[in-house]
């Protein structure tokens, strides 16, 4: 399979066409944003940590019986995955309090939940990618009341999933945003990525921010807590 | 029934004790507020109009067999009303896109909605009444699962009256907030008031508006525009 020209430009990936119609090439930027794009930098290495360990977790999640649009790994920052149109919408799991929860709601950062919960947010730029709900959904013409179901069914499963993954390798998963993409089929896939610039990711026993929040904050090297991720995770790069 | 000390002022109205336990005395005042109390005014006639007004409103949903704590008017700016507790909860109803929704989706104003939708924002003044789902009522334990059935079913029952009585009186009624609250036998009772402070009213043919929007975005006479309303709604003034 080549790599052909490129199709889109995301804030953290490129997308590229491939001599199979159904497949396309992702490559991953080293580009940081925060704050629906007011904050940016370039860090070294982000793309390479961030396809690697979206690998391991597709992996993971394949080997427990969910299916994304994950097809392989082809180099260092760049993966291969099948073509699917994104539904716009940003499904959020949470289990402990943190970020936009603690500020809409007033639940302190770190108050485990009293039960895991899904919201929605409109991936639309413009309008600062606002919480909505599933009425809003539905007059948008965002998503099926079905392909909703599924969503939300296959969201929990997948926290369960990777909460349990995560806690054997000490670290408390969050929350975390995934997202959705409907193939040629019409069938729907689990999209997008999952790293740490879309997870919030805790040291079981300190605390510790392990994900973009030490770039939205300014805690420190956010490859050093990409890299600790990488390597609890196993490491590709220690094993390849 | 006497009216006895004062329990609670809020923006628009004042409640006092009565000398029955059940009851309390509401006092709707003059002072107009936008924008989680930012901007701020007292227009003279007010509290009387929407007194008025919200008498008019919960007697025609009484007539149609829809129960609220509205007990009876006892003089122009004042009424009587079962004593609840308010459900922080405000539940929005909208048949037309405008203000925050046409901010949140896009969707123009004046669209009128494939259907109608329902919205809830946790009435808390320190967080700015923010839009919240179904996850976060339960988890803040704002409401229980059944409340939540009723009040959305009671919600849009009253839409289907106050839509067909508005559109009798040649107004549209676009979208508007209503209140539940918990007595002391723990029933469920629409509470609060409803009237063009908590009502976007257009004139069905030239979409001018006769409600807060008025005092929002200064647009001309509040109290021009609430007397409109009232007249339209046979007006208690012009029949006592």
């Amino acid at each position: 399979m080549e790599k052909l020209e490129q199709l889109y430009e995301g804030k953290a990936k490129r997308i590229y066409r491939t001599t199979e119609e159904d497949v396309v090439w992702v490559s991953y930027k080293d580009s940081a944003t925060a704050f629906n794009g007011e904050k940016k930098a370039e860090i070294e290495g982000k793309g390479r940590l961030n396809n690697e360990i979206s690998t391991i977790l597709f992996e993971l999640l394949k080997e427990k019986g969910i299916e994304s649009h994950f097809v392989k790994r082809v180099s260092e920052t760049e993966q291969l995955v099948k073509k699917v149109t994104i539904i716009p919408l940003e499904v959020v799991v949470r289990n402990i309090a943190a970020g936009s929860l603690s500020k809409r709601t007033g639940l302190p950062e770190g108050q485990i939940l009293p039960k895991t919960i899904l919201e929605y947010y409109f991936k639309n730029d413009d309008l600062g990618d606002p919480l909505i709900n599933e009425d809003h959904i539905d007059i948008l013409n965002i998503a099926t009341k079905e392909q909703l179901e599924i969503i939300s069914e296959q969201a929990f499963q997948i926290n369960e999933v990777l909460t349990s993954y995560f806690a054997q390798k000490n670290v408390k998963l969050v929350d975390f945003k995934l997202e959705f993409g409907v193939d040629r089929d019409g069938q729907l896939l689990l999209a997008d990525e999952i790293s740490p610039d879309t997870c919030r990711l805790w040291d079981a026993e300190t605390n510790e921010k392990l994900d973009k929040d030490v770039f939205r904050r300014e805690l420190g090297s956010l490859t050093d807590a990409y890299e600790t991720i990488l390597k609890r995770l196993g490491g590709l790069s220690c094993t390849k």
